[in-house]
């Protein structure tokens, strides 16, 4: 970065200098490899960008069971690979404890500033091996290493990493951008199956919300995807991530655009919460899209018949497991209006007048959203 | 931010999508209100930028006994002044288990993202507060408030935010720049002798390196400096965050121009750490300084008449209690070298050819390092 320092004399006694910090370049790019085994490319990225920096590579001890060996094999050419370190699986390792655990480690092995770290992992790995490399030294290079649908078409891109409060969900954390992500779609192979359908919740918001033709294609082909062929994989790896970063890009940060994301997610964030977080992500998402389909017909006109095919998408991807029709009306509205997007007492929804046609922060009223509850 | 998105077949197998993040404007302008009593100033500039924010003050025990009235009756001016935190003063509060106590407080008392963190203190309040901030929610608003001499003319310019770890100082944190920062020298008052004395040593740092004729001003008002005069401090802080900004903003992040701002640090750091951090940060980098002006006569031609006034002006502030060859020059030599600056086993040091003719990154050989420790 360049930058530019003024001195202003405001009057007699005040006297203002300013920091003007000017990026050399106002660009910023991110790389995401997507590919079937890519563990090759990933030497290769580190050889030409890090070729004098130490290796870690962080891991669920579920993941590191899987691809312990093969992550070792392969890295091991590099005169600076460190290890793996490994933590419990599970959401409850994105804690502070787990984070300054692992600093730990890493300081203790003297990773310093000239250290790459390789998140590899899902959701909860990429969240806070993140966080842990956004601070660690100020900073050092982070690689996602994502291996579940969800990490892959949705929290690996953004750039949001963190851990949890007993207070709340992802209350602690940063926004840090990868040097690069390897979607290395081989992963997907030994992705447990209510895994890989949570995942698809996030892949059938991308279709139902931005991109008519995608919904068509994931409507044609649900029995190419739930066998995990390769070519259907791809395509709705690369088409949801290309989503994702479309979205990112056009707004960095929490503006407005991004909530076109929250499809589903106002219901479906919470019956997660009431579920005590049992309801896995996507379900509860798919469960919420149901939601805000049927509020949009209602309020917005959205076709019957989209969500009718709404629907039907979600019950072929064995997303109707659970329902918001299963939970009190009232404490559905109390967590709603107590989240920090809620505005004046009512929740706001992203709905949809029409495929591709948006309509973000919608207030809902309370009888309108008893009466869909009753359905969805 | 707004950003481009592009897709790129590498092969038959591989595809690329990158993220490019551009940002809105290029340029970030940071305020630094200096001034007598800026009380008030603060209050407007909360009011015009953070109307609906909560405001959260954070400081120690030893700042917030002598301003706690001041600031509450001001702030209270403020419809959501949410009060004061406190934590005890000292370098041990730069710890994850501080960190984490505040972080408890401040959800536990509800800040949200639209909370306003305003740190009030010295050094070590901007380090462990600002990386607080950073992390918060991903980042709040944060205002710094410096109140000793240090921290204003030094630590509350750069983004540098941080706290220690066993294994070493400033190993976990952020860059994370404030909203603003109020440098009011009224703070200055209630500072004690050895702190004012030891803001003093980065001072007459700036002066050495940078700006021959504020050499010449430190040189000519030792007493109206020491006696506090107004006047006096408002040049002395005004021109060295004019130089600390001029820097930062030249090399922001860890570049090499930033290096100048290691005169003296090099053996101060070493002297500091073999000290157990009993010598203050300013005395030990007066008697780096005296080092290195040794260093730069030896071996660049700096004027022996330099030497000769930087060491009275070092004496001038008291700053010469301590002095490098009090330690064994072996150990000095070991700290040095083992410290992550050193390359192929030799320390490198910022010394001077010239008044304002820095040399960057020189590399010091034993022989030399121990004949001047003799005399420094």
């Amino acid at each position: 970065m360049r930058g530019q320092f003024s001195l202003t004399t405001i009057n007699t006694t005040i006297f203002m200098a300013t920091l003007q910090l000017n990026l050399d370049s106002p660009v910023r790019q991110i790389p995401y490899f997507i590919g079937d085994d890519l563990w090759r490319d990933l030497v290769e990225f580190l050889r030409a960008n890090f070729e004098r920096h130490s290796v870690f590579v962080l891991s669920d001890d579920n993941i590191a069971r899987h691809y312990r060996d093969r992550a070792s094999e392969v890295l091991d050419s590099l005169s600076h690979f460190r290890g793996m370190i490994t933590f419990p699986a599970g959401e409850a390792s994105k804690s502070r404890e787990m984070k300054a655990g692992l600093e730990d480690q890493l300081l203790g092995q003297a990773a310093g500033r000239d250290s790459v770290i390789i998140a590899m992992g899902g959701g909860v790995t990429g969240d806070l091996v993140g966080y842990l490399a956004a601070t660690l030294h100020r900073g050092v290079p982070l690689i996602q290493l994502p291996t579940s649908l969800l990490a892959m078409v949705d929290s690996s891109v953004g750039g949001k990493v963190g851990i949890n409060h007993p207070v709340g969900k992802n209350l602690l954390g940063a926004f840090y951008h990868p040097a690069a992500t390897f979607v290395d779609l081989r992963f997907l192979a030994t992705l447990p199956d209510e895994d890989f359908r949570s995942g698809m919740a996030e892949v059938i918001k991308y279709g139902t919300t931005l991109d008519d033709e995608f919904w068509l294609y994931l409507e044609k082909n649900v029995d190419a995807i739930l066998r995990r062929e390769p070519d259907a994989l791809a395509h709705i790896v690369r088409t949801s991530i290309a989503w994702k970063i479309r979205v990112v890009a056009a707004d960095e940060k929490e503006g407005d655009y991004r909530s076109i994301l929250n499809w589903g997610h106002t219901a479906g964030h919470a019956v997660e919460k009431l579920s005590h977080f049992r309801i896995p992500h996507g379900f509860a998402v798919a469960s919420g899209m149901r939601v805000a389909a049927r509020l949009s017909q209602r309020l917005l006109g959205f076709p019957e018949e989209r969500v009718a095919r709404l629907e039907a998408l979600v019950q072929a991807f064995g997303l109707d497991r659970y329902r918001c029709s299963d939970f009190d009306p009232e404490e559905i509205w109390q967590v709603m209006t107590a989240d920090k997007k809620a505005r004046g007492g009512q929740p706001r929804f992203t709905l949809m007048r029409a495929p591709e046609k948006p309509e973000l922060f919608y207030p809902v009223e309370k009888r309108e959203l008893f009466h869909v509850l009753k359905y969805a």
